[in-house]
């Protein structure tokens, strides 16, 4: 048969991995996939991912692409590869896609959202799930904060200094903050507050680093106005304040409709 | 300082644990508690709680009584214990309690949840969260079924025949059955069903029993009358279906007002 491209959605839970990428020093979500895939197409596929996840950090939706020359239709490999995979990694989908299909380069959107419990004492059920924050923030000052950073800008002072990537202009379409409140039978206690980043990419630790820099705007560390600065400083030395990777999740990754990417130049 | 009596709300995850009571195979979470209370009132206090809950069930809300002639004031108590605690155990609430209240013989009522995922794919964010069935299921059906449940009655059938309990006659105030859809960017994914269970009081494994029968209910494999048949033949041996312990929450536990507690004989 024929060799073909396959574009796998899946999700997973980043709790015990070293993140997505393959790594040295410990398990990751990619290795687990692409040994499923072994056993599944008899022989080795390399995984090409939207882009990789930091270890601990959660994908409710992730994207990646791989070729293979095995006839089994698209639409089984979830079952089989759900089979063997561990429970914290779930195959959603699994579709063919024109040979010029990239994962990562067709990107057109990503959406992050980071998960903040903000109330006195921790929840046992999200301790993998949320950042406890036990301090009143003010979501309106973080509001106003974020808007700095809505729009294309340099992120270079939100962004890894270990990253290799050079282009570090970014476009920020929206930052969501918004507070919800669960019903948890004790007053004071099940306050949720979310934000979700959509942009067309984001650097290494981008999310994060924002993250940090906007809780410490909401703690009332800093002015809101600390964030225009740090946009301005392009020093990926000084932000710094990466919030945990357990309250961040890969939302949702886009790409243009399937039928204009058979228009896509190959890759 | 003389002896009082304490009571204490709290939340566990039941993942880790071999229930809430006492084990001598495993860890359980009165230990812990125990543990922390030992630490803390430096003299040993027994924790009496409103009753036990299996391995791998979970508690969104617990009560539980012990004594001490520590002078801590009982609102540090959370703070306290929370810092020597394990992360899936969490003190939410403690406060000073008339002698004669008791956790358990004082309960009112008892409110269980089992939440079950009823989607085609598992979701590794719920794994430790809900039990994964992917056969569509008749909800009026199973309303229909749990219909026969409501009311007092003897509940033998939904009993394991391993309790020691005599009196197995409880009063079922409302199961609701509710279907809830969570946006997971994926069709047909994020089916979520709760079924509520609302009572005077629980036998052991009585939900889960209940649960697994009104799922097979639900899956066609039995009539709603077969609940019926089931209250009325009396016998422990026969429904033996009990939903895995991992969907289930002690959500919460009601007593009568304090201001009325203390005219309760004394226990």
């Amino acid at each position: 048969m024929e060799w073909r491209k396959i574009k796998l959605t899946f999700s997973y839970q980043g709790t015990a991995y070293f993140g997505l990428q393959r790594q040295k020093n410990g398990p990751s979500i990619q290795e687990e996939i692409e040994k499923a895939l072994r056993k599944i197409l008899e022989h080795e596929a390399a995984l090409v991912s939207s882009g990789r996840t930091d270890s601990g950090v959660h994908a409710r939706m992730q994207v990646a692409h791989f070729r293979t020359n095995h006839p089994i239709p698209a639409n089984r490999l979830p079952y089989a590869m759900n089979t063997i995979l561990p429970d914290d990694i779930v195959i959603l989908e699994a579709c063919d896609v024109p040979q010029n299909f990239h994962a990562r380069y067709h990107v057109t959107e990503k959406t992050y959202r980071y998960r903040l419990l903000n109330q006195l004492f921790p929840d046992p059920f999200l301790r993998d799930w949320a950042y406890h924050v036990r301090a009143p923030l003010d979501l309106d000052k973080m509001r106003r904060a974020a808007a700095y950073l809505i729009g294309t800008h340099d992120f270079t002072s939100f962004c890894s200094v270990r990253t290799k990537v050079v282009d570090k202009v970014r476009t920020l379409h929206e930052i969501r903050i918004e507070e919800t409140q669960r019903d948890t039978g004790i007053p004071g206690q099940g306050k949720d507050i979310w934000l979700t980043f959509r942009g067309n990419g984001f650097l290494y630790n981008m999310v994060r680093m924002m993250t940090g820099t906007l809780l410490e705007v909401g703690r009332g560390k800093v002015p809101a106005e600390h964030v225009k600065w740090l946009l301005e400083i392009k020093n990926g030395d000084i932000a710094k304040i990466n919030a945990p990777p357990h309250g961040l999740y890969l939302w949702e990754v886009r790409y243009d409709e399937p039928s204009s990417l058979s228009t896509v130049p190959g890759v």
